[in-house]
């Protein structure tokens, strides 16, 4: 237990590592509306423009003035002369007086002088001129009028929003067909360890396959960075501290994935300090799994060294790595994304004073969401290949109980 | 209110376009593994090898026979001979016997005949050659056994799996290097109306520009398709045609985005008519927004007739292109992503008999999230961009009310 109390706690290594970095930034670059998808803008937009540019309909049916149509009901219909159509895609000349009507469509604009729209279900066509009104309008009524979605000056975006499918669809129809967007991160990835080999060769007896290059630079992908594999080193401190130099010359944040062992993270450590100063944020977080972190900072640059066994590493890269990412990118959005309320089917003890990450399968049972815990030692990756997301223990419970309604981060 | 009981529910809509496409998917390729992020595997994988390859220890220590350690404590400690290091990320021909220990790393092999691991922080070096053990260790502990993560044959992904940071991990590590998986699904999108001009150009008064060539692209790379934008087509039958006809030949799923008006609606049925067997599925689904929705069928490729409305093109796209395009792939995952659990700020009222689906924003406060409906006339684009998800109201509910707790579906 003692040793615990010497650790950081996650929510303090997360203020740690993003309060060290809220002056630094990635710089921007110009990308084309439609191709900005999931991109972080970095201005304000505003509009510049009108929208709809016109009055429009938001139905089929008449242009009429609603005071033609005062009282008229199916017993007692009121009588308008169509005087002709607005074609949809034109300007038209068209002016309706008193008692007139004119065929109106859906998103065309209206004649001129009417103040609504009939809808065609409550009108009858009498003769090749005539219609009847069965239901009257109020002032404005089927009617999208100029300015209603946007006026010149509203803020469309504010800097530091990601970009979705309807924001293309608002910057597009104001006529803004550039964005100036962070550029993505590039996230060197170092490997180290005298026991590793590629992912793609065969490891001799004694030998592990590397893992979290790739499971890393596909988590990398996902926050919206670049993953920059750099390779696998040997556990000497010279081949290291050369990697990682000149990976701070290209790459944005620099992500040492280590054995956890004693002698491995004293490594990790020296080879920051060398980088640069302050050097050494924090090292080690109460948090299992992912114990043996290491938290830095050189040249500007954010240092994460990773613990070496895979599940922990991407359990501490999905709440580090993830956060300080988006962060370079500026991105203001709050990360309440992809996470489910579920009921615990099971008991999920735990020690206090440590965050425990525990795995979940879930279920759809009629609408309800069960989460079960997969159990399991927290370094076995299948753990986390069953389940469907992750649960968080906090520090100052003994556990979660069956039944209860917990928060699930999705994968 | 007529009108609407003519209309197929959403669920429904769902269902039809869904069951009609059961044995219709798209074609596989072989991607490297670490560049499968988001695919979906086109067949199951097990394992044909076993993880981890040999008895590894989970902590930094003692190689120990559990028996030596019996009954030790700080004041009655067990004294063991340490007869060498197993070396990391190497065959060990180091053995031990009654009495002796031998040095182990986090990750490395254990010695020959050893059962258990010692932690380091219970032991103590009394001189070059010897240890003392301060508390017991059980059989097995702080030991992960030869095949305790994946033994040959066990599943590890079911075809229909879409593949994730740990899963990419998981094949990694058992040298599965390659990957068959679904082709993006192609989906042509047609936008038709004689008002529209393209979103890049300057539109002249009457006529508007189209957006829903950008929104329902950057809708289909979201949901991993290939968004092919065919181009912006009159109101007249021929050209329509022709333009998805052309489509058919590549592309398999195609998407017209056509006016509201009745005729335009008349004029996709009658394209829709025209391509093949059996043509129309439904027409017009008792939603808000999106009413006008078309759905069919021909040569066993989908089509979707979106409204032209952009709102109402997005929630329609949202609610039924994007499972179509997942089921193409075979994707056998649940929908249950990308929503949260929210308390609803402010009664939303509601016509029974439709499903309405109300744009909000989302505000965490000190950890509970509150959804705030952002009201305003459905076809206003900026009430998407305003807000961070949907809800929907049910169709037999006359509304929801304020402090019930919702799910909203993030974009």
């Amino acid at each position: 237990m003692s040793e615990l109390l010497k650790l950081i706690t996650p929510k303090d290594a997360t203020d740690l590592i993003l309060n060290s970095i809220t002056e630094i930034k990635v710089g921007t670059e110009k990308v084309k509306t439609p191709e900005s998808l999931g991109r972080v803008v970095r201005k304000s937009y505003r509009s510049e423009s009108i929208l709809p540019s016109f009055d429009k309909s938001s139905v089929d049916g008449f242009s009429v003035r609603a005071q033609d149509t005062f009282g008229a009901s199916d017993s007692l219909p009121q009588y308008l002369k169509v005087v002709g159509e607005v074609p949809m895609g034109q300007e038209t000349e068209l002016i309706i007086s008193e008692g007139q009507a004119a065929t109106t469509y859906t998103g065309g604009m209206l004649a001129g002088d009417a103040d609504s729209v009939v809808m065609i279900e409550y009108t009858n066509r009498i003769d090749a001129n005539t219609i009847e009104v069965t239901k009257p309008v109020a002032k404005g009524e089927n009617v999208v009028f100029a300015g209603e979605d946007v006026k010149p000056l509203d803020e469309i975006l504010s800097s530091g929003h990601t970009i979705r499918p309807q924001d293309i669809g608002a910057l597009s129809a104001l006529g803004i067909n550039e964005l100036d967007v962070s550029q993505k991160p590039k996230v060197a990835i170092i490997s180290t360890g005298d026991e590793l080999v590629s992912a793609e060769s065969d490891p001799k007896l004694g030998q592990i396959r590397d893992l979290n290059t790739h499971t890393i630079s596909a988590l990398v992908a996902q926050a919206g960075g670049i993953p920059c594999p750099i390779g696998i080193f040997k556990d000497e401190y010279e081949l290291q501290l050369s990697a990682a130099t000149n990976a701070m010359q290209d790459c944005d944040i620099i992500v040492f994935s280590a054995g956890s062992s004693v002698s491995n993270r004293d490594l990790t450590i020296k080879v920051f300090k060398a980088l640069g100063k302050p050097g050494i944020l924090a090292h080690g977080i109460a948090i299992k799994p992912g114990k043996p972190t290491i938290l830095g900072l050189a040249q500007n640059k954010p240092l994460i060294g990773l613990p070496g066994n895979p599940v922990s590493a991407l359990v501490v890269a999905d709440l580090l790595l993830k956060p300080v990412i988006r962060a370079l990118m500026d991105d203001i959005n709050p990360l309440f994304r992809n996470q489910v309320s579920a009921f615990l089917t099971a008991d999920i003890p735990s020690r206090s004073g440590r965050e425990d990450y525990v795995p979940v399968k879930l279920e759809d049972t009629a609408g309800v969401l069960d989460a079960t815990p997969v159990f399991g030692k927290s370094n076995l990756i299948f753990t986390l290949v069953k389940s469907d997301g992750i649960i968080r223990v906090p520090a100052d419970s003994a556990g979660l109980y069956k039944g209860q309604t917990v928060t699930v981060r999705m994968y």
